[in-house]
């Protein structure tokens, strides 16, 4: 077991490393070469062009030395940003993500005070541990393991469960209530914006002798023919889709070799043809390029003509616009036909948030998608390590050996040999870990979501639900968690949360080590953004020509809902489960959250560019995660308390999860809504106003706003193409479509 | 263990016992003084006034002895009557629930074949029993237990579940199709009603200076202004009711005793004013009467104005008709304001429909009174034995002499003792039996539910749920709930099923027994009406003076879904579980489903005088009842074969209960909102055939179609003023307010 002395030591370590890439950061950034990689939001926006504000043109290295001294100083830079110009400059997304990071202080920060003040020298002064002769620490001493059996002193920590959970609560309904009214002033705010008109109409029911377009059309003409005015049918342009992408990838390539031979006049670029250039006939790079791009173009000529004029690549879907937000909303709320699965009507995602591939699923098929989406990810979570151990069990020396016997000289020198034999295994792991989010991903791209944030809303829980099984569950109670799922479920019902409570506070020492790596150091490193200033400057040496093409290098990313949400959402479980169990484990949780709201409100303000504006539709989300770990702290203490000989305790702890759980549901009937409609007088209040102050023409306005952007992008260039037709758009951001992350 | 012998004993009395109701049926109904009572429903639609239709007028006997050759000729009569008239005349409702009967025998028929052909052999022909040399019975041979362990036979058993389940849940979308589309044609034949333009509205919220009316007005005004209409207000009548209902049942007494005089006018009727007229001062009957109501009348009157000029007695609550269906089908359905807990619009039930009492209910308080149903519920579920054991430890002889120690007496005559020990204690709990659709009725009235329909809908759903715990797992099990409770919870949940599998083909018999004597002769009972028939001639002797009086005095009751539905689904729930035990159950469940589906049409046609008419929006809960039926035998069968040590086909099993609940979840998502919804395209298409053929003022139609029914009956008579204004009504029933179960 670690002691005190232990934790400094790792303390030290990892306030040392983060303190290097904090410095790193602070001298890369005042780097005028470097600027397009640490302030790329403030570019894509048009504010910035050039890094030259202070310094001159052709400067690469910021020379000043005077500026160096002030290394820290965009630490006030990120927090004087009053909110409502966040939001304008960022988007509501981004604003309402930072306050998940200042929910964690606001919630944890009183109950440190708390549980320091009250539960630690209930704690201390005891003498258990010396009694039992046991090895100890002094961290244990802290913690509720001091506590004899059927101590008294146990209400102390039933009185707190109290305190928590009425803080958190507490805490949970003023930012639900927060985050709503944030959205619907934001709603209030916003200029037109297509969605706000727009209603997705999915499965329409096919008739004889008329196009979907028709059938769409005739329907809104009659059951809603006071506020029908027009729609836009979908096509299956996914195949047009892929062949631009092949396009644009050997278009790519083809300004490479440009580059290169214009660089070097003396030597044609020449390639291979085959996989991945390293076999097959040698060719003329960009006469091959040249050529391999007409014929792409006549294909795509070929497809686009396909696509427009074949009615069987019309899908049975329609983005219907009224002439009011108001009628929208009906339409969007109410069910339309009498068979309940025909024309389903649903609020309309942003364009630029539309995934559009999804669009061509057919709807029959998505709950049978949904089923075995759901198999597969308990498979998944439960089952992930037997394949990670075949091929661990694979890449050992033996394996490589009888696979790749020309290998063996070199896999029998000492230093390789003991490399694959200690690191490879892990390695493996850590690929599988890495790959996690995009398997996710493609999991619920499969599952046909049909916006991108509804995508990552998916993957944020299920990585959640990922980690709290593998990464909690198995960080607890040691062993794979299939075997866990097997000795559960021959368990009965109520020793499951003892033998995990038991086991809690032994643990104490590996989450803090766990906060201070992947919390501390992790965070820290996300500021210097190492990959992204190594591509920028490889793409920067051997592509750029152009302002334009610098622009696409740089590649700002976005906050990585499906990723970021379930780490801090990691970070609300342990807290809340040691809260009352160790709480020396609190400040390290605090430290955390504030570093990292720091940290990502520069990287918001500076960096990214969100994809999306979902106005806050995560918001729920979000609530029922920190509720969930909320009430797995609750039963957790209530298996480790009846372990403890405290039963009298239990009929009092029972009424922590229902009460809880009865809070969720009343959250629920009383926020959630706000994320899902549009109610009725919102949206007539905003007609009004702005028939009032500015009417305009939307018939013009709508008619082309849900358009598949191949068909919008002539040029096949991967410019934007998604700003709103008025120009009048909140978040000015740019989509750009070639991100590893939208694809 | 009961034999064949027992059980062929046991039917041939419970024949003989539905035979003598039957046949006592016969006579009593070919008598035309009893006409009232077998035939109320023609009376009540004005196709009837005298049962003169063959014999004379005076007539009180039938004494044509050939009508009595053909006593079972009402069979053929409840049966011709087509689908189409039955709704004409008896209300969608009570047709659907017909079919619920009909769905029994549609479900068991085929099993029972298929479970005949198939499972009695492969049961019989082992010899398992023979070899234990236990005590068993040659039904036992019939059934699993025969089977030996480990055997391959049950592979027969395994395929049969999936053979009922595909059969039962075919059976069940058909006929939730058939249901549904039968509410869809009913809605488009109905003429105006009411509630097809208007939306209950709950939880207005207050604004200064404004009554609620003038709120209700302005918002819908503004946010629905091409289609509101009008609006009516809810007073909090509920004193004013009391009164009413107080002075009825006085002018009832006042009647009578102005009967007893001019019958005998040489004595002035004498009453006593205390409690029961048991004791308290003698004064005139008649002129104390005559002042008690002189008083009411002022009482009222006084209270009637103070209801409609008090601001205070107006409740947040309105129905808001609109111009069109389509108008109101988008209220109802739409969020109105920003916070969702205010402004809530649901389609408003039928005037008749509405629980007037219930609109008084303050909102907010609504989820405090559900919780405390449900832990009442939950406690009288399992606990209830407690109380009654209690009652029965007081009604013993020691507690009698306690008490009244003046009784001692004539308790130690022996007869009197013996009948005080054997009966008293079954008697208690007996007396708790019929109580409890009154006490889960006041419960559902307490949770605050808006209509008379849902208040039944939900008695019957916990009275289903008494009845699974109580009866059925306590048959199963020996033992109160309350221990059986406990010992689940500390087993694993993998065990549950265990227990209660062994246990149930040991019960077989038991269930054989109850579906005769409940199922057989308490069907055959309920056609001869003896209690109804008791009260109308008491009523015809004391107090009927003229036509209207005698209508007053024929009860004809309606069909008690609060009690009659969850009596069928546990037929359904031993049907299901025994189909593969013990096949030979199911013949006994055939018989019940056919006499009752003849006779409840009988008297559906012939007697039942519905309350309401909600559309068949039960249907939901019915087919949700037969699908846990399902998923329960399933599990069921499960934990028998596994102590059978036929584990090889608990995966093959396992796939059953997913399999259920799949169907149910997409007969939830296909069906379930035609009974909650008015789809848009239905209510357009209703309004437009409308409009082209009878347009009418609707506003004065609807103006006062939501009045409290105090304030339509200014004579404060009970006659029924709920018909609607243009008498065109589909059913033209009419609703007695004072009956039992309206109360």
């Amino acid at each position: 077991m670690a002691t005190i002395g232990d934790i400094v030591v790792a303390a030290a370590l990892n306030i040392i490393t983060a303190l290097i890439f904090l410095i790193a950061f602070a001298i890369l950034r005042l780097q005028p070469v470097n600027d397009r990689v640490y302030f790329p939001k403030w570019y894509i926006l048009g504010l910035r062009t050039t890094a030259s504000s202070e310094g001159s043109r052709q400067q690469f290295l910021n020379l000043d030395f005077r500026s160096y001294l002030k290394f820290l100083n965009w630490v006030p830079h990120a927090l004087t940003m009053p909110q409502s110009q966040l939001i304008h400059h960022a988007g509501l997304d981004s604003a309402v993500y930072l306050r998940i990071y200042l929910l964690g202080l606001k919630i944890f920060l009183p109950i440190f005070l708390f549980t320091w003040t009250i539960l630690i020298p209930v704690n201390w002064t005891n003498n258990t541990l010396e009694i039992s002769q046991e090895t100890y620490s002094q961290i244990d001493k802290l913690s509720i393991s001091n506590i004899p059996h059927a101590s008294p002193r146990f209400w102390a920590h039933v009185a707190m469960a109290y305190v928590v959970m009425i803080w958190t609560c507490y805490m949970l309904k003023i930012e639900y209530e927060t985050v709503a009214n944030m959205r619907f002033s934001f709603l209030q705010s916003e200029k037109h914006r297509p969605d706000q008109f727009t209603v997705l109409v999915k499965n329409v029911p096919p008739v004889d002798q008329e196009s979907v377009s028709e059938t769409v059309e005739n329907f809104f003409l009659v059951n809603h023919h006071d506020n029908y005015l027009t729609h836009q049918v979908v096509c299956n342009a996914n195949k047009l889709a892929k062949l631009v992408k092949m396009k644009r990838k050997k278009q790519n390539w083809l300004d490479y070799y440009q580059i290169k031979y214009s660089k070097n006049p003396s030597k044609r670029p020449m390639m291979k043809t085959g996989f991945l250039g390293l076999w097959g006939s040698k060719v003329d790079a960009i006469e091959y390029h040249e050529t391999v791009i007409e014929k792409l173009s006549n294909q795509i000529a070929e497809e686009r003509k396909n696509v427009t004029n074949n009615p069987k690549s019309i899908m049975p879907v329609a983005f219907v616009s009224f002439k009011t937000r108001w009628g929208a909303a009906v339409c969007a709320q109410t069910q339309q036909a009498r068979n309940p699965t025909l024309w389903l009507t649903e609020w309309a995602p942003e364009p630029r948030d539309v995934y559009w591939k999804n669009l061509a699923i057919p709807h029959v098929s998505l709950t049978i998608r949904k089923v075995v989406m759901g198999v597969a990810f308990f498979f998944l979570t439960f089952f992930y390590m037997i394949p990670i151990a075949f091929v661990q069990s694979l890449a050992n020396i033996e394996g490589i050996e009888k696979v790749a016997p020309f290998l063996k000289p070199v896999i029998n020198i000492k230093l390789i040999k003991s490399f694959i034999q200690g690191f490879l295994p892990g390695i493996v792991l850590k690929i599988f870990l890495m790959l996690l989010p995009k398997i996710l991903m493609m999991m619920s791209k499969f599952e046909g979501f049909l916006s991108i944030s509804r995508l990552e809303r998916r993957c944020a829980s299920r990585y959640y639900l990922f980690k709290f099984v593998n990464v909690f569950l198995g960080s607890v109670i040691a062993g794979a968690a299939f075997e866990q799922l097997s000795a559960f479920l021959h368990q009965p019902a109520s020793r499951i949360p003892e033998i995990i409570g038991i086991a809690i506070p032994m643990k104490a020492t590996f989450f803090i080590t766990y906060i201070m790596v992947d919390g501390w150091s992790g965070t820290a490193g996300e500021i210097l953004r190492l990959k992204p200033l190594v591509i920028y400057h490889l793409k920067n040496i051997f592509i750029v020509k152009t302002e334009r093409d610098r622009e696409r290098a740089m590649h700002p990313g976005s906050i990585g809902f499906n990723t970021g949400e379930p780490q801090i959402q990691f970070y609300f479980l342990i807290g809340l489960v040691y809260a009352l169990v160790t709480p020396l484990l609190l400040p390290f949780i605090l430290i955390f959250f504030g570093l990292a709201f720091v940290i990502y409100r520069h990287q918001v303000i500076n960096v990214y560019n969100p994809k999306y504006e979902s106005r806050a539709a995560f918001w729920p989300d979000v609530h029922g995660r920190v509720i969930s770990a909320l009430i797995i702290s609750q039963v957790l203490l209530m298996g480790l308390l009846s372990t403890k000989h405290a039963a009298a305790s239990t009929p009092v702890l029972l009424a922590l999860p229902v009460l809880t759980m009865g809070f969720h549901i009343y959250c629920k009937g009383r926020f959630e809504p706000a994320f899902i409609r549009y109610p009725i007088q919102e949206a007539m209040n905003k007609d009004t106003l702005e028939q009032v102050r500015e009417p305009m023409n939307l018939k013009r306005y709508l008619e082309n706003a849900y358009v598949h952007p191949v068909f919008k992008d002539h040029e096949a260039s991967d410019e934007d193409h998604y700003e709103d037709h008025d120009g009048s758009v909140i978040v000015p951001t740019k989509r750009h479509s070639h991100h590893p992350q939208a694809s």
